[in-house]
């Protein structure tokens, strides 16, 4: 008797056979919501919620969930913080140094990759990851650790251009996923650490021609430049490093800005130092700012606020009202008017030793004795701040904004330090506070209020993000490797999965062939799950 | 609300605590197919069946296997080879870099790592892989890269005694799991490739002194010692690469031995150049030869002949013998009758080109027209053999002998050389053959007769081994990376799994709080699999 490997699981199918003819339109990247099948954007839709409308997974068979296939890739694992995109049955995402992969997202099985050759030496503060490729068209989007912004065909992994933003020698790098908004592909800066002057750029998606940059910092005679001291703009960081938001009716992007620079030494920088730690409101087109709202002004305690702007319509004290929340990484959510930039509410998630709350401007009320400086002091969110780049996620269903957060404190201490190009720029030095609490946890928050809803205690702080589920499910990811299922409405435990490996990035769901899947980035790894 | 993890998978036992107090006894090793729950040797037993009693996972419902945990390693993963052994519900197993992981076989989760301190620079053929380690009482033993053999407390990793066997700047080596025999630990050298001459060890378990060594290759003096030319046994290779198995009542151990060396060029060690390329049969307290039989005398094609040793007790022509079944790299499947080495029975598994067949003495009918020469041959089976150290498997359920063949054919070319130390001792070189026929295949085989019962084509040759278990099924691993579970008696397909990394060892069972589980290593993960 002779027996053969089933060829359903090894069918070579070219990936121009699979790849659907039409390609991915801007049209179909607004109404991501759907066909959610796929994993458009690096949030999933452009509101930023992270949710998926599909519910084959639900709460009452979730404990049949079983991993269906795994794609390891070989290297360090450093961190792997990407959210695969899916696209028509094929999975596109980053790993270590900037390599690209495609897959096949019913097997896992691999099309192709691609691999950049990075210089030796960067002056990169967090490891060479990457959270996230874009797509659009037959197209590709990277950017790259070492500053640039690059197309790659979907079909082959094959080079199309390649956009240098900024020198890497002097700390421009990138390590999110790219936001592809009509025939552009945003992205914003990382490397505030080494002093570098933030912005948040366009590149022509056809061309790779830089369409438009818009700094961070304004320059002289741009408003906003007067809340820097002298020179202090030139080298004041305010990078963009987390993919933002869109709203296809108003068109207007969101994006987080980063901590000024130095982080905890701000003597040389009087005044607020806008926009950092902001979220600015954009005109795609053109980059031009309609509005902008800071969160911590003259920041001293690295409180980045690149955090994903989620974005709601909802009823606002009973009127229909287009909003931006926010849980940030100085300890308090918001929530705006996403129109305008006004400040609507904020609501404290933590302990926050460095503010005694936010006034009703939306400006923090700032406990001056605990302003770092060269002794240092114990600071509350700590250097990681409340959340960070964790995703968000909302759900229609529940109603409800779900948040992963940190209870730790830090020591900051301040010190006078002054730029050198490539050099970090920290102006000080940082270390956990011993003796103070520290946990994580799953917060639901009422976005309206801000007040909690359930909270799920984690054993440890984590750096995975959150998904929620029209199943009625959140999928959250612990610090010791686990995979967890909670009921959305209650915060009750459904379902866990150890992943053998630490899990820094946010989980996402696809369908291919009639199938509901949910997929978590874990080391070197990647694990696609559905109902056995 | 408040919701916690639930304390049933963050469980901090301590290891002392799930370690039992008795410790693993010679007895249990002996028997250790009554504790079918355990895997307590490298093959699961001493026979080398590599099989398991369990049945909770079986024909009737493999499709319902799903991954339970995984674990993940960090580093660059070279070829995770090893079988993990389980101890009363602790996993024991290496990595690669020679450490070494003790994990709660229920979650996978960590209890201890040892990491050995490697030297930078080490001769070693096949990169610095350990297939598996070995234990006794509260003893966990590792047979090092560095050529070594380490005792570990099973409780805590820390090092107990450290043994060196030989010179690793010589060439010595070892890969393979030890294995216990009553109070000892046996080891066969790695190295063939770098002209040492080889041998087997054991080492008294309690102290660490040896105990006894047995060379390869007889000395002056000594019988067979007339089968080397000249000096050339003193660099003669014939390593040991592979763990053995046991006979506790016969009480001997069998064990392959490798090629000599060079390995393509054998004019200057005419003869047919003993004990390599056989099993040997010794006596564990003392080392001493019982018998041998030699495969492939004078061997020129790299045919080590490591493949486990499979004993079996089954009645031949009529009367119950017992019996030693091995499938060998040259291309050859044997029977031996196990007491004496009397040769019972040969049969060609593929095509062999070096050999027109086996005569009634069990010795090669040499083709003397395709003997590597300096314009070298086309020589079947190539460089990697018929098979290799991919475990074969033993069914008393089925009958059947489980073997993972490898069709491909090389170019082997001879040239003089003359040993150096410390370098590599090939005689020549090699390279796949063009145009000829590649494909892998698992076998089920009479172990009575060498007659195919059935064959189950693989896509590419695979370096996956076997495991049959009670519940009627063979498991074995394929080249892209599946776990795939065939039904042991017709060879059909019935699940399979992506693993997503490359597969280089065999997978094993075990059982825990009354689950069965079926465990494979692949890449920088080892996956376990149950019943959902």
């Amino acid at each position: 008797m002779l027996r053969c490997l089933s060829t359903s699981f090894i069918l070579l199918l070219t990936l121009a056979e699979l790849v659907s003819s039409d390609g991915l339109s801007p049209e179909r990247l607004r109404e991501a919501r759907r066909e959610p099948q796929n994993w458009l954007t690096y949030s999933g839709q452009y509101s930023g919620w992270r949710h998926t409308e599909l519910k084959q997974i639900r709460t009452d068979n979730v404990r049949r969930l079983a991993a269906q296939w795994i794609f390891q890739f070989k290297g360090i694992a450093h961190k792997f913080e990407a959210t695969p995109l899916v696209v028509d049955g094929i999975m596109y995402f980053p790993a270590l140094d900037n390599r690209v992969f495609a897959i096949d997202a019913r097997t896992g099985r691999q099309f192709w990759e691609y691999r950049r050759s990075l210089p030796e030496k960067m002056p990169v503060c967090c490891g060479t990851v990457s959270r996230g490729v874009a797509a659009l068209g037959d197209r590709i989007f990277l950017a790259t650790v070492d500053g640039h912004v690059v197309a790659l065909d979907s079909k082959t992994g094959n080079l199309l251009w390649d956009a240098e933003a900024g020198d890497v020698k002097d700390g421009h790098s990138f390590t999110l996923a790219p936001l592809v908004v009509n025939d552009k592909v945003v992205v914003g800066v990382s490397g505030g650490e080494f002093g570098l002057r933030g912005y948040i750029d366009a590149y022509q998606a056809d061309t790779g021609k830089r369409a438009w940059r818009f700094y961070t910092i304004p320059g002289p005679g741009e408003a906003g430049h007067e809340t820097w001291e002298g020179d202090s703009w030139k080298h004041g960081g305010a990078p963009a490093w987390l993919t933002g938001t869109y709203d296809p009716d108003s068109n207007l992007i969101y994006w987080g800005t980063g901590n000024p620079a130095p982080d905890f030494y701000g003597d040389e920088r009087e005044g607020d130092n806008l926009y950092s730690n902001s979220v600015v409101a954009l005109e795609p087109d053109n980059g031009k700012l309609k509005w902008h709202f800071q969160f911590t002004p003259h920041d001293v305690n690295d409180y980045d606020a690149t955090q994903i702007p989620v974005l709601l319509d909802l009823d606002w004290k009973g009127k229909p009202r287009k909003l931006l929340a926010t849980a940030n990484r100085n300890g308090f959510f918001y929530l705006l008017d996403r129109t305008n930039g006004e400040f609507l509410l904020a609501k404290q998630l933590l302990n926050t030793t460095w503010a005694n709350g936010i006034d009703r401007n939306g400006r923090p009320i700032i406990n001056t004795d605990n302003i770092p400086d060269e002794k240092g002091k114990v600071v509350c969110p700590g250097l990681y701040g409340a959340t960070n780049w964790m995703s968000p996620s909302y759900s229609p269903v529940t109603r409800l904004f779900y948040v992963v957060l940190r209870q730790e404190c830090f020591i900051h201490v301040s010190k006078p330090q002054h730029y050198e190009p490539g050099k970090s720029l920290w102006g000080g030095s940082n270390q956990e506070a011993p003796g103070m609490p520290r946990y994580g946890a799953v917060r639901a928050l009422d976005p309206l209020t801000g007040e909690s809803k359930w909270e799920f205690k984690l054993h440890s702080t984590s750096w995975g993000g959150t998904l929620s589920t029209a199943g009625g499910l959140l999928f959250v990811a612990s610090e010791e490797g686990y995979l967890i299922a909670l009921d959305a409405l209650t915060g009750e435990e459904l379902w866990h999965f150890r992943t053998g490996g630490g899990i820094y990035a946010s989980p996402m769901s696809f369908a291919v062939d009639g199938r509901q899947y949910i997929v978590i980035p874990c080391q070197n790894a990647l694990i696609a799950f559905a109902i056995t």
